[in-house]
């Protein structure tokens, strides 16, 4: 069972209709990979500035551009951080949800927190990976981090503590950008397309093809480290939940005392 | 003043460094506009096959692939809703968040909430900006819509009911698209590279550039319509907000009291 999930995961290729296969765009989205390791070779400015400016021309909620990208090499980093970048990255472009600067340009944020932080967060998602296909484009290894090396969304209280961030400016994610040796690399399991895309309605997944993912899912992880289960490898995410959720919540409402639902769960160690 | 801005806001063109400007792929990427206008003709299959082949295999948090892409065809979505599609494009895709699914694979969701809908609203939103380029990259037009057409989270509570979704699933914007004439249209006004983007640390904007570009934004909206202000028009928006605000405190907290600085603001009429 563990062995047939594992064959399985490991020549999953992308299924793009033949027709299309051969579209040099299409060929580069579908190839695009998270890379977690780099070589010590520094990026050109010039590289930098494209892939920063394809993220000042991502679409946004009324056009209100509510990012801010912040992009830090590794001396910069190290200096801000007091640690290296994660991976051996050579750049982190830290990626904000900014709803200071639209309040300075005269726009008073409105009293709806969950309607702005929503905004925010669309926009800022839709920049970061607009600007991970730009620098995938010009051949460089990426991944987004929320986690590792700490700046994103799982972080928000240290992450603006360090950039000193004003109110209303978070990161959501570090995109780490640099040089690789691009490798033919399995895919994490993906969902059957059937239980993700679906036409004309909704409709409730198969269970035999979620457990058949599930499986893969827990086969690759078991393949990397025969410790290590995929709950557990989640548990390592869920044991951080109640923090993140109390410095989101401040972020979002102000303080700590988010719904009913949340208050007593929500509390995190250093709440 | 309001011909200056004008004049500035139409000459606006993407600053791509010189080396990097034929790069074939950054070309199509500094050239994506949102299109508005689609042509009568219906999209081949194999094309939206591929559009949502690039969605599946878009990145997310722990690769939990937290969303769902419903597509609509002019019959359907005027089935679902009542209504044509809008802009009269051929093809809707109802980007969605998809926390039920995973529950259904056996994580139960954590009583986190505002991290759950963090992650969901993340993901969906990198599958949505990975389609956009994909349909771009094939020769459509496309937009994301979030108000517009009302399937998006600013009418989750609509939405939801007339798709007849899941607790946990609910749309977050939706991508049209649709042969169009390619026009070399303007730019909505972009906010300076020095403003967005930073280079090692957070610098607050400069505010003669950040009023430089309000007055771009005005100028552009009353050239499309005099009797129209950008305040006016964000107004059509904002007067949503105690609804929407409503709607998304019961979509993450399952009702819709949210914490206190909401509890009085945040009631819609149809709360």
């Amino acid at each position: 069972m563990l062995i047939r999930s594992l064959i399985r995961a490991l020549v999953a290729r992308p299924s793009i209709p033949k027709g299309r296969r051969l579209h040099p765009f299409i060929k580069l989205l579908s190839e695009r990979r998270s890379i977690r390791h780099f070589f010590d070779r520094d990026i050109p400015d010039d590289d930098l500035d494209t892939i920063l400016e394809i993220g000042r021309l991502s679409p946004s909620t009324a056009n209100l551009q509510t990012w801010s990208f912040i992009s830090l090499r590794r001396a910069e980093w190290e200096k801000t951080f007091g640690s290296p970048i994660p991976f051996g990255a050579p750049l982190a472009i830290a990626v904000c949800v900014d709803l200071d600067r639209i309040r300075r340009a005269g726009f008073e944020t409105p009293p709806y927190p969950l309607s702005m932080y929503t905004i925010g967060l669309i926009n800022a998602c839709l920049a970061a990976m607009n600007m991970q296909i730009a620098a995938h484009a010009l051949g460089y290894g990426t991944v987004m981090v929320s986690d590792t090396g700490r700046v994103g969304f799982m972080h928000t209280r240290w992450a603006r503590e360090q950039l000193a961030l004003p109110p209303g400016v978070f990161p959501v994610c570090t995109l780490l950008v640099g040089s690789t040796r691009m490798e033919a690399l399995l895919i994490p399991p993906r969902l059957p397309r059937e239980l993700v895309a679906m036409k004309s309605a909704y409709t409730a997944p198969d269970s035999k093809l979620l457990n058949q993912w599930y499986e893969e899912m827990g086969a690759v992880v078991r393949a990397q480290n025969p410790f290590m289960s995929i709950h557990r490898r989640l548990d390592m995410y869920l044991k951080e939940l109640p923090r993140v959720e109390a410095e989101l919540a401040r972020l979002v409402y102000g303080d700590e005392s988010a719904p009913h639902s949340v208050s007593s769960a929500g509390k995190g160690d250093d709440a």
